[in-house]
């Protein structure tokens, strides 16, 4: 069969990019360890990874540099949508998927993959420049303008299977090709706990209610309190 | 002054890169050590960032794949231009300048830079899709698309000064700065003295000729021998 790379964070959104990356491929996953707060997810990442049977790699790749509340560091990680200059919120971390698609297409070109696959989305996202059709179109461009793949007619393919849909239509999807959501984790800070106040944990609060389907990760930990 | 980031390899290349950029910018540099046999690279870099006070970060990303004869394992480095696919040779490390790049511009974004350069060239070079114009041009798109800084209007630039230069303007432009050539390491292998054979010291060799200049780092040796 076919081999791509998916990059999974450990979010919700990769988990389902990957059970949907499956359907056509051999797959193996890239995560990386870059020095976020949420050091929860990279544990998580490993256990989709390994739920879903695809191999793992992970990259230790902790920025020497701050510019991020997402990062180790003294920024707060703001309530909702908070703090955003410009637009973009502090927890955006520069150049973050540009770095995780070129080394994932420097994994596919290595091991023959043809494809590069990430959960990212458009519609009920965090404003991050790099979660945009616009940029994934201009990468596809550095794919055939400066790698091997590209040079010889056959550009490692970029992938972006979620990035039209909702945070609704993520949690449907899921749902029907058995995510093993418990094993996601979306808060972007570094507790045993979600959250529950910051913006990812508020969009993903919001795609479950519209999905009409309880988050397994909250009613486990529910369950373990109770 | 306004701040720049320059990547250093440790080649005579990114060497004059670094003092053209001097001549206009604060520079910080950054170092990958990435795998390469020529673990050497990495030392003569730190010498020549010490040696024009720049201050240099040293990412360490060890690349878990293989994929190019240039990285540990087992392939041989070839002499000259040999072993090549498709044009490119085997030293071609898949979406090596990409990665570098990305970097790159995630540090210039963290430190408020308004430009990273890169020493590479498109002309006696080894045929690398990620050194040619068409490459860099790509790579603008990208930050213009998927950075904070694009975002905003004010996207970090990215500069190659010696792109059309040939390997005896290099040398020319190096002379003229006082670039300290016998602190820059152009082998493709991992050995105490340059191997002579390998393209990259081919190159290296033609340059100094053309320029009738002895390379220092040679003559050291040899000196050294005496």
């Amino acid at each position: 069969m076919k081999k791509a790379i998916v990059l999974l964070s450990g979010g919700m959104d990769s988990a389902v990019t990957l059970y949907m990356a499956k359907q056509g491929y051999d797959v193996e996953t890239l995560i990386f360890d870059y020095g976020q707060k949420a050091t929860k997810e990279v544990d998580c990442a490993i256990r989709l990874s390994e739920a879903a049977g695809s191999p793992y790699t992970i990259l230790d790749i902790d920025l020497p540099w701050q510019g991020s509340s997402l990062l180790d560091g003294d920024e707060e990680i703001p309530e909702g949508g908070e703090n955003a200059v410009g637009g973009i919120p502090s927890t955006y971390v520069p150049a973050r998927n540009i770095i995780f698609m070129s080394f994932a297409v420097s994994f596919a070109e290595a091991i023959g993959a043809e494809a590069v696959f990430i959960g990212a989305h458009q519609l009920d996202f965090s404003n991050y420049p790099d979660c945009r059709d616009v940029f994934f179109e201009s990468f596809r461009n550095v794919i055939d303008k400066g790698t091997r793949s590209g040079s010889v007619g056959a550009p490692v393919k970029v992938e972006t299977p979620i990035l039209n849909f909702t945070k609704k239509d993520i949690v449907a999807k899921g749902l029907e090709l058995g995510v093993p959501f418990e094993f996601s984790w979306s808060c972007y800070k570094g507790g045993g706990e979600p959250c529950g106040s910051c913006e990812s944990c508020i969009l993903r609060a919001k795609g479950f209610a519209e999905a009409g389907a309880p988050d397994p990760l909250l009613s486990k930990e529910l369950r373990s309190q109770g």
